[in-house]
C-alpha cells in the first residue's frame, strides 16, 4: 500500500470522545431516502424499496444524498464508473483522506438500511463534525459506490471493484442488464461518467458501517459487530438446453428436460451445504427462468443462477469443482447440455487486526458491547481493502437480521450506535 | 346414448370406396392456416405457430377456416362456449349428424398440424364429397372446438368438455387467463358467444384425425394409428410460499426456500415415473415462476404446474395421493407452505371397439398398414365420447413425433392417408 498507516497508541485521546451523532437526524435521513423507489410488496404487505443501480430511482436517491452532501459543505467528484466522492477538507489537506463509504443502490425487494446506513452514516459524521467545528488533520471523504448489489448488471461490488482495480473499467462499462443496456450507456445517460481516473488513488484508510444482515448480534443483545472479514462469493449463471416436447406423448426416456436438470442441480447444491463437507458454505439458486414455461410442454431451456458463499477459499474451490463435476453427471443423465459462466468471484477478505482493534476500542470507549463476526454478505469494504487498511462496523437487525426484504429493520438506537463508533474511529484515523 | 348406432356389416360396400381426397389441396390449407400466428422460434430457428385460444391470432385462423367452410356450402352455427359447427345437409337431414372435429388453437410454440389436420381434414372430406356430388344419408358436421390446448386459460379440452356437459358453462366462461381476462369476456369481445345451447344435442357418431405426437407409428413405418383411447390427464397448480432472505447471510437452517421446495417436487415426480410403480405414468413440470427471481435472494414464492398422464385410472389416483403426501413432507422439511389446486382432470377414455374396427377396416380397404395405439395427449374426441360413439385416426410424425414445437411435421402423404381413412369411415357412418 502506498501510504503506510500509523495507528494511534492506546493512550492517545480522540478529540471527539465527548461528541455524539444526532440520532433523529440520521434516522430521518434514512426514512427520507427510503421513500425513493418505494413499492408495495406483495409478500409482506409492506412498503419496500426498489432502487436498482443506475435506474431513475437510483438517480433520485443520488440527487437527494448529493444535495445533502453539498449543503454540508462537501466538494463532490465522480469517477469513471460513477462512484461519488464527497470531500471534507483536512488541516493537512494534501494527505490521503480517511474514506467512509457504502452504496445506495438496492435489490428489487429491499428495506431502507442495506448500504444506506453506511452512506448516510458517513454524512452524519460530517454533519456532526460541522456542528462542533471539528477540524481533522486528514481530509474525510464519503463515498457512494455504483451497483454494489449486482442485481441489475450481474456483478456485485461493481463500482468499488473498479475503483480498487480488481475489475477492469472497460469490462465493467460493457456489462449489460437483462435488456441489453450497458453500464456505460446508463452512466452517460444519467451524467455519471465522471472524470476521476480508476483505479483511484489509495485513501489512508477505509471504514464502513452496515447492518449485519444476519441473526447473530441480535440473538445476544450485542450492540456492535467488529467485522473480521468478508467471505468468498462466487456467482454463476447456468444455461441449460434440452428439447421441448409434448408432455402427454413423450416417454421420459426420450426427453431432454431442462427443468428436471435445473431441479437436480438445485437439490444437489442443498445437499452439498447440508453434508458439511464444504465448511460454512451457503448456496442459493435465486433466479430460474423456464422456457417455454407452459403447463404441457417439457421445458427446453432454463437459465438459473448459483450464489455460493464461503469464508474458506479452499472449500469454495472444492465446491466449485464438485459442482462442475455434477453438472457433467446431469448432462449425461438427462441429455440436457449445460454451460456455466462465472459472473462474479471475490476471494475471502480478512480486515487488518489493527482496524478490527480500532473498531473494538471505539465501541468499548462508548460503553457498547461488541462481538467479532464474519460478514456473510459482500461489501464495498472487501474491495477497497485492496487499496488501504479497511474495517467494518455491524449493527444488529431485527427478525433474524432479515435483509433484501422490506421487513429489514434496525432500530434508531442501533443505527446511531454504529455511527457513533464510526465517528470515533474515523476521527482517530484522521488525526 | 340417445341414438343407438347401427354399424354397417363387414360386407357392405361404401359408396365412396373409389374416391380419394386431394392431397395438395389439404396440404395447401394446412400451410396457409399455419401462416397465421407465425413467430420466429429462438430455440429451433424455425417459424412456429402461436395461436393461443381466443386471441386475435386464433380469430384470424377462425375467419380463414370459416370462410373456406362457407365457400364449401356449409351452414355455420356457434354454441355458447364458441365451438363452431359447419353442417353439410344429408338426404335425411333430420337424422343426427356424423361429426368430424378438432381444434385450431395452439400452444405457444406450436407447429402447423396439431388440431388443424383434424379440422382441415374434415373440410377436405366435405370438399371431396362436393367434387364428386356425393349425397350422404345423414348430415355431416365439421366442428372447431374452443381452447383445446388449455394453455391460455388453464383447462384443456375446454370447449368440447362444455359441449359434452362434463364442464359447466358458467365455470368455463368465468375461467381467466394470467392477465385476468375471462373466456366469457373474450367470446363476447370476438363475437363468438353463440346461441347453440350446451350441452349440445348428441351427434350420431364422432371422428377425429390427428397427428400421433409420439414416436410409435414412424418407428415401424406404420401409416395409420387406430386409437384405442385417451389416457387420463390431471393438471395441478402448486403455490409454494416461503420467505425471501439474503443469500449471503441466512444459514440454511433458517431458510424457507420456495425454490428448493419446487426442485424437490420436480425431482420426486421424475423418480415416481422411473420407479415404474405407477404404470405408464408421465409427469411434467412445464411452468415455474420464481419470485423475486434475483440472484442473491432466497426465493419466497414459486408457482409451478404439474401435468400427470396415465392410461390407468387407479394408478393415476395412487400417484396423486402419493404426490400430496410428498408435498406434506416437503412442507415439513423446508418450512415452505404448499397449496395444490387441480385445474384439469379427465378420466381415461376407451373408444368403442366398433369405432376402432371401423377405422381399421377403412385403413385395410385403402391398403394402409395400421397399429393400435393409446393416445398420450388429450383430444376433443375424449370429451365427445361421452355423447356418442367416437373414434380417432392417428398419422405418424417425423423426429420422434415431436409436437408442441415448430419441428412438428407430418408429410403430405401421411396427412392425406389419415384423411382418406376419415373420408371412408365418415361416409360409412353417414350412409
Amino acid at each position: 500500500m502506498s501510504h503506510p498507516i500509523v495507528f494511534p497508541s492506546a493512550e492517545s485521546q480522540s478529540s471527539v470522545s465527548h461528541i455524539r451523532v444526532d440520532q433523529d437526524r440520521l434516522w430521518n435521513a434514512l426514512q427520507e431516502l427510503g421513500e425513493l423507489g418505494a413499492y408495495r410488496d406483495e409478500e409482506t404487505g409492506l412498503h419496500g424499496v426498489r432502487r436498482l443501480a443506475l435506474t431513475d430511482q437510483d438517480m433520485e436517491g443520488r440527487r437527494l444524498v448529493m444535495g445533502w452532501m453539498q449543503e454540508a459543505g462537501l466538494s463532490l467528484r465522480v469517477d469513471q464508473i460513477g462512484n461519488v466522492y464527497a470531500r471534507r477538507a483536512g488541516a493537512q489537506d494534501v494527505l490521503p483522506p480517511v474514506m467512509i463509504g457504502s452504496h445506495i443502490d438496492s435489490v428489487g425487494t429491499a428495506g431502507k438500511f442495506d448500504g444506506c446506513l453506511g452512506v448516510l452514516g458517513g454524512l452524519e459524521v460530517i454533519r456532526t463534525l460541522n456542528d462542533h467545528g471539528v477540524i481533522t488533520r486528514r481530509p474525510i471523504e464519503v463515498a457512494i459506490f455504483t451497483e454494489e448489489e449486482g442485481v441489475r448488471f450481474g456483478t456485485d461490488m461493481l463500482g468499488s471493484a473498479v475503483a480498487a482495480g480488481r475489475l477492469g473499467l472497460r469490462e465493467a462499462l460493457e456489462t449489460t442488464d437483462r435488456d441489453g443496456v450497458s453500464v456505460g450507456a446508463e452512466l452517460e445517460h444519467h451524467g455519471f461518467a465522471g472524470e476521476v481516473q480508476v483505479p483511484i488513488t489509495a485513501p489512508y484508510a477505509y471504514l464502513e458501517c452496515h447492518i449485519e444482515q444476519g441473526p447473530i448480534l441480535a440473538a445476544d443483545n450485542t450492540r456492535i459487530g467488529v467485522v473480521r472479514g468478508v467471505q468468498a462469493i462466487t456467482w454463476k449463471e447456468l444455461q441449460l438446453t434440452g428439447r421441448a416436447a409434448h408432455a402427454g406423448a413423450t416417454p421420459h426416456s426420450l426427453r431432454r428436460n431442462a427443468g428436471l436438470a435445473a431441479a437436480l442441480v438445485t437439490v444437489r447444491l442443498n445437499e452439498m451445504v447440508e453434508s458439511g463437507e464444504y465448511g460454512q458454505m451457503l448456496a442459493t439458486v435465486g433466479r430460474q427462468d423456464t422456457y417455454p414455461n407452459l403447463i404441457n410442454i417439457v421445458p427446453s431451456n432454463v437459465l438459473m443462477t448459483v450464489d455460493l458463499r464461503n469464508p474458506d477459499a479452499a472449500a469454495m474451490e472444492r465446491a466449485e469443482a464438485d459442482l462442475n463435476t455434477y453438472l457433467g453427471d446431469v448432462e449425461r443423465l438427462t441429455g440436457v447440455s449445460i454451460t456455466s459462466r462465472t459472473t462474479a468471484k471475490t476471494p475471502p477478505v480478512a480486515f487488518p487486526v489493527e482496524m478490527q482493534d480500532l473498531v473494538a476500542k471505539s465501541a468499548t470507549n462508548l460503553g457498547f458491547s461488541y462481538a467479532e463476526i464474519t460478514s456473510g454478505a459482500g461489501h464495498d469494504a472487501g474491495e477497497i481493502a485492496a487499496l488501504c487498511p479497511a474495517g467494518m462496523i455491524f449493527v444488529p437487525g431485527l427478525y433474524d437480521g432479515i435483509s433484501h426484504n422490506p421487513r429489514e429493520y434496525s432500530t434508531p438506537e442501533a443505527c446511531a450506535d454504529g455511527i457513533n463508533v464510526l465517528l470515533q474511529a474515523a476521527v482517530e484515523l484522521a488525526n
